[in-house]
């Protein structure tokens, strides 16, 4: 536990005019600075989670009316005493408050530095600090799940208890070890070789979440193939316009900045390198070339689109059997989209046998129209479909965070060293030092160990300011 | 007073993501609904002005960890009970939050509506609410002072102190009326002249402050004017780079979208047209054209950049003497920028006698380079005394809002008709119609009377919602 003698500043809330914005300072001066910037009630003497209206007044001049919120220590999100002022949302009014803090003392605050005095102050672990940032980010029932339960401490009670029986483990070893002189084993080497092994699977499977964990954070990339002309972009605009998943005045901004991400079932779905996929024509004449591999190694999902009036069978059937053979080790999903059926008005229930026998056996096919709109909810049941056996694992734990990922992925090698020694009756002590490095990396992960200031700086500076 | 039995709900923080984003709920229903979403201490039993730390939960689902503010009617912004939730800032969160209020039958607020729902509680006037906006939209010293004056009521003050004057005034003109049977004169007819002419003074001097405060609120139209390649895009960009006035990490928002404004001594200065400018190549040469006469129209300060080394004494003593006899009759200031002195290696300080004698006689000039940025502040010093001059003004009630300006000379020309028709020794009672008119208009300013719903409409649709 560190402890900060310096108070900070910043604006909290989205840069840009708006009914409201809020200033937060946190650290010894918070209260005593905002103070003798307030008109209202004596600030120095009211209780901790109390609301105060008043004025803002710099130099006697009135800046602002504003409502502060107290908070004091440790009673706060960093443990410190915190005062929040909420203004009017005018960046003239806020530059104005921000500079009387600073000419009082206070200094702005670096991108997450709220959060990372709330690690240090021991408000929460760093997986937790991790998880506001996440939380913030988050755009999708599944991103926001995922999020909230590893702030809650979902995820760091798992590693936690991971840790503990690490350390239980050992105090086996060290125990053999104090008493090596006397060539004595008090712990079963079997028993040990069957907690290691446990203690490597449950690690293993962590890792193994983090394909998971990561599609449901940053969407499951799904990449669209398929001749030109066959109607790729008409679909991805279809799906586009379809996306109701979330309804809402404010989602506007964001909108931006995720043009090609679909929302279905609470999951995201994020179409790769779309761009690309416009210059590359002839990718599926091709089908041996690197650029389409490139892209079937990036997606879970791929949508194979095909004229299934004018491609001829055997076409067809080459091309979806050289994808299935690339991705045939992997847990990727390939749904074939016989595209165009509104060309011989046929309906996507009774498809007529001369088109169904195009398809090769056992290819997971939706019949539609990009053009007419025909049949893109039998394409969104598939992607929901996926979607919800996605989310399904989501009440378990699971690894969101690639920093997380990597400490997993060391424990892990040095806790096989463990289990390899064990097998070779290599001594204790050198288990220990593997076992002392598997429990730095879990260590890591919550920030139970000492961490370096640089992972920790680069852990928060993708946090936004006022956090 | 209106009673407003739905319970309306908005996004009070700007749009975007960020680390805090506060939902706001208005009306009768707001701290029942936001009780049901709420796990933490119950709602209903608390105290107004209180602060409440929980989890925000629709359809059992933890949604956030938020704080409450809550307020209790009649001491809140609108009047009526308000609840403020400040959540994490997500798109994601913050739509389920609103959602969730909206399935227990809140709406999304309009823009404007808490104000509008603050003024029709009585809780402020129909110029201090619109005051409301002004200070969120501010961007200047001087921006920001008028708004939060006339917030404050310095200015419905003044309206008030005018209606009453004239509501004596109806009262001794209806006591005569009254008695207009008997032929009786009650109120002395030089008095009631003396006393409508002041109000009139009062009015025009109102009217007259308009183009201050109009100046002060949106800045202050300056026109570069000169021949091509004479130095004007360098001379705005040396301005716009000297822009000191704020200095700030939040500023950058607000940067993209007033680009030709700068900030001098507290005062915003709009450089108008500069496109125009740009393309209009030869406004010099043609000193008479329309263009060069329409800046100078629109413009309140009027800056003239001449080549003195290479232009003749003819040709600037010319244009120059063209440009100040077309705005001799209005208060324009007129700026002689004497560019490029660096091509002599002339100091601004010094200025060697032929480039003086270029200047005709009584003409304020400013020696400098634009090239080189010599001497710009002597530019910037030159309008800093223009803004303080305007900023003297700022002290005493000025008129900033166009509809007030209209109500008024609306006003005023009804109490002229008054004074005409005292003149003419008019009977009481068409007198009393004109008065009338004139109450009705400044009531108009303050909402005094009943206003149209339209022009209700029309003001608070100018707002951001949320507020």
């Amino acid at each position: 536990m560190m402890h900060h003698n310096d108070t900070i500043c910043a604006l909290s809330t989205p840069q840009g005019s708006g009914a409201i914005g809020v200033i937060r300072i946190s650290g010894p001066e918070a209260i005593n600075m905002v103070h003798f910037l307030f008109e209202g009630r004596n600030l120095e003497i009211q209780k901790g989670q109390s609301l105060h209206f008043g004025k803002f007044v710099d130099d006697n001049e009135i800046i602002d009316e504003v409502l502060v919120s107290l908070f004091k220590a440790p009673n706060s999100y960093t443990g410190e005493d915190i005062v929040e002022i909420s203004c009017h949302g005018s960046s003239y009014i806020l530059t104005r408050v921000l500079n009387a803090l600073i000419n009082r003392g206070a200094r702005l605050a670096k991108p997450g530095e709220f959060t990372m005095r709330a690690f240090s102050n021991g408000k929460m672990d760093l997986a937790q600090a991790e998880a506001v940032a996440d939380l913030i980010a988050s755009e999708s029932k599944a991103a926001h799940h995922l999020a909230l339960n590893q702030m809650r401490g979902g995820f760091s009670e798992k590693i936690n208890q991971l840790r503990e029986e690490l350390i239980h483990f050992t105090s086996l070893i060290e125990l053999e070890l104090d008493f090596s002189e006397e060539d004595v084993e008090f712990a079963d080497r079997d028993d040990l070789k069957a907690l290691v092994n446990h203690l490597i699977e449950v690690i293993n499977g962590l890792i193994d979440s983090f394909s998971t964990g990561n599609a449901l954070k940053n969407g499951i990339p799904v990449a669209i193939i398929g001749q030109p002309n066959v109607g790729k972009s008409t679909l991805l605009n279809a799906l586009l316009n379809e996306d109701k998943a979330i309804v809402s005045e404010i989602a506007g901004t964001t909108r931006d900045s995720i043009e090609d991400e679909v929302k279905i079932g609470g999951v995201s779905f994020r179409f790769i390198d779309t761009a690309g996929i416009r210059e590359t024509e002839d990718i599926v004449e091709n089908i041996g070339i690197k650029r389409t591999y490139q892209m079937l190694d990036k997606a879970t999902v791929i949508l194979y689109l095909v004229d299934i009036v004018e491609d001829s069978a055997t076409m067809i059937s080459e091309s979806v059997l050289a994808i299935q053979k690339r991705i045939e080790a992997s847990d990727k999903t390939l749904i074939l989209l016989a595209n165009k059926i509104d060309k011989l008005q046929v309906s996507e229930h009774v498809i007529p046998k001369a088109l169904n026998d195009k398809i090769p056996e056992g290819i997971k096919t939706i019949f539609l129209s990009t053009g007419q709109k025909q049949n893109i909810q039998g394409l969104e049941a598939a992607l929901k479909a996926l979607a919800e056996e996605k989310l399904k694992g989501a009440n378990e734990v699971l690894v969101s965070n690639a920093r997380h990922y990597e400490a997993l992925k060391k424990a892990g090698e040095a806790l096989q060293r463990v289990a390899d020694g064990l097998e070779q009756n290599i001594t204790g002590d050198f288990l220990a030092m593997d076992i002392r490095q598997s429990l730095f990396y879990l260590g890591e992960i919550t920030g139970t160990i000492e961490i370096d200031r640089d992972i920790l700086g680069s852990i928060f500076s993708k946090f936004c300011i006022g956090k």
